[in-house]
């Protein structure tokens, strides 16, 4: 895609500006700067850039921190009121006509995975900035306040669980439990959250909004195979996460017959070929993953004695996902007993499938066809779990996705065509004016 | 056991004084003092103890250096000529009658692995020292000089791959090789053997020696299940290791569908199965272990992009441990084929069988009876490797074996009786006191 030097239409995006869904003549209608856009996505990107082209901001790193500061630099410039939670999530509130009524809330966030990619959340974060902005540069005021949101913690990947800013907003956890999360070297989100200076003085608590829309990239292959532009998401697939061990006998690899073996190790990877049998038959959607093991003592010459592994399962039908879990502890439990281990299997998190409010689902859709026309966009649900997983709690909620390619996400590759980030900003313009006013 | 204050002479080991092979005097039979010798035990192994009862004295760590200290100095206690070479193995001479004729050395290890066990290398060392403090009580001199070794890094823990500190001795590896062994934080062998004070001077290379004896724990179950105190060790089982790997795609665990993913992990554990089937079905004393895993990212909602793990076949006959490599390989090609992934798979190390001399293994059996009476040591072959494995390359060698409590070692549970260990050192006596005259 060519982008124009300076403002970009929808034009660029591919589509006429007369189809704004509320006639408003053209001229004054707010369109996204793609180039504008695309700067501050780039000098975004060069905090905690990594050398393969991706981005390292674990949630309250020194970069995690740089990249609050230039929110906070970018949000106060585009003249929004800034407030900062006592979680650390970011507010940056651009007032409505009626400033008494609950606000629009958009967003995403902006914590990376380790050696993660630059699309995931910064997308939504700074495309929710370029809308305030588009309204601020053809002078129009929403009658509803507008609020741009950067939530804190959302990857889980140093503390978890993941979304946790979210997840206390929509007063799902505690924020003595949030606190209290501690990283693999035992810092204290809380203590972490205080150090880097984002530990702030508004509650964090439910409060009255009237939507929240965030916009993200899809983290799966069903945009980039069907071709489409934008995701009209439907809802969030339900997950379940287990941390599960067995614990045999750590002994010499070499005079150790096989009769007399307790190996760990051979009784996760019984259940490794488990979860891929159960994700293949227990249900259409149903997908299952063992992402993390770890063997002790780890030696090439000693029988693992203790094997720990964490178990992932999701689909958009719960019963699907309490029978994936059900048939994996007992799969647990005959591969401890095959190799005469102890085990160990425990629920850690169970989220169930997050169907979103219709009226934001159609002001997507709406805003997708005015933007798009017809056939560039698709109704579908999200197998990651995002913050609007816990925002639809409280609030009704909509995302929109723009397509990953190669379904590609949560690595450094992770990739999405500039136009469709574009396609996806002005999609989320056009909806967030519809409930803004509406 | 019960011990007597001070002096214990075979009769405490449930044997007949008069039963000793040359018919000396009983008077002046040399005979280990199994008090003196189980209170230098427990204070050797007070350095770097740990709080399950193990010990934590990976090579050239504090701790080992520690040990080094306190070896030299009872060394030197009991008028041994103490000689460190380049590698740090540690040797301390008995002159003989003829000092010019070629020694007969005596020893093993004291470098332990992580967080492992007391009787390691520990049982081989302090018995050898054991062994002259009996021969100079008895005021029995030797025709043959004897030496008492402590090889350096023997376990491989810390710097790979083990026996390193025999295996430049006997010529198998060149001292530089050695020097530039790294361990996980990049630190050289060379580096931290010269920072912990023993680097020394004397050459490390293949001398004339008379032969090699080592005491050491069985570490596999076979002297424990069989109720015998004493393994007269015929020779070691080969083995192969193998650093293997597989490499797909790090995808979101959610949003990728099962047909679209390349588990490197699901691979992996299709291995790890594959290894338990050919150590069932490669031959009657095949081993197969895989003992190190790791996953990359190793997240809970990413499929594993990156596996990386180890195999261990052991046999004492080379062809069968030949036959499980190939097909191992052949598993690890049709595994990623399946799964869609790339494969690394390398072989870091192949030791043949290796038989001990029949002069050696007859001293240690005509010692054992000596001792022990008809009925209480049996033949058996090493699975795991030991100094003794590479000292056959350049002279006669034997080792004496003393039972593993259930077969356990490597870990802090490795316990042997004291009875045992006292046996242990009787027999190493006599063959000592055998080769060093005959």
């Amino acid at each position: 895609m060519t982008l124009s030097v300076g403002r970009v239409d929808h034009g660029d995006c591919g589509k006429r500006q007369s189809e704004t869904p509320d006639g408003r003549p053209g001229c004054m209608q707010p369109t996204v700067d793609g180039a504008r856009f695309r700067e501050r996505f780039e000098a975004f990107n060069e905090i905690g850039a990594t050398e393969r082209g991706g981005v390292d901001r674990p949630s309250l790193s020194p970069a995690n921190r740089e990249t609050r500061d230039c929110l906070v630099e970018w949000f106060r410039t585009a003249g929004l009121d800034v407030t900062v939670d006592e979680m650390g999530n970011l507010f940056g509130r651009r007032a409505g006509a009626d400033d008494s009524l609950p606000p629009v809330l958009v967003g995403s966030h902006v914590d990376s995975q380790y050696n993660g990619g630059r699309y995931d959340g910064v997308v939504g974060v700074l495309g929710a900035l370029e809308v305030v902005e588009a309204l601020d540069d053809a002078g129009v005021e929403t009658e509803r306040p507008i609020e741009v949101v950067a939530w804190s913690n959302e990857e889980g990947v140093r503390f978890q669980p993941d979304m946790l800013g979210s997840g206390v907003f929509a007063g799902v956890f505690d924020l003595d439990y949030a606190y209290a999360r501690e990283d693999r070297d035992g810092n204290r989100f809380g203590d972490e959250l205080e150090r880097i200076g984002y530990r702030g003085d508004a509650p964090c608590e439910p409060r009255d909004l009237h939507c929240y829309l965030e916009l993200h990239v899809e983290q799966g292959p069903s945009l980039d195979e069907s071709d489409r532009s934008i995701g009209v998401v439907e809802g969030v697939y339900g997950f379940s996460w287990v941390d599960a061990a067995f614990e045999g006998s750590a002994d010499h690899a070499g005079p150790t017959p096989m009769h007399l073996r307790h190996d760990a190790l051979v009784a996760a990877s019984d259940v490794v070929g488990a979860v891929r049998r159960i994700a293949g038959t227990g249900g259409d959607d149903l997908v299952g993953t063992v992402g993390s093991i770890d063997a002790h003592p780890n030696s090439i010459n000693v029988i693992p004695e203790r094997v720990e592994f964490t178990l992932d399962f999701r689909s958009y039908d719960d019963d699907v996902v309490d029978r994936a879990v059900e048939r994996a502890r007992r799969e647990v439990e005959w591969a401890a007993e095959r190799e005469g281990v102890d085990w160990e299997f425990e629920e850690i998190m169970r989220i169930g499938a997050n169907p979103f409010a219709d009226e934001c689902i159609e002001a997507v859709e709406r805003a997708a066809r005015s933007v798009l026309g017809e056939d560039d966009h698709a109704r579908l649900v999200s197998g990651a779990g995002h913050d609007a997983s816990y925002l639809r709690e409280i609030c009704p909620t909509g995302m929109i996705f723009v397509p990953s390619v190669g379904g590609v996400s949560h690595v450094e590759e992770e990739y999405t065509e500039w136009a469709d980030v574009v396609r996806g900003a002005a999609v989320l313009l056009e909806a967030t004016l519809d409930m803004a006013n509406g």
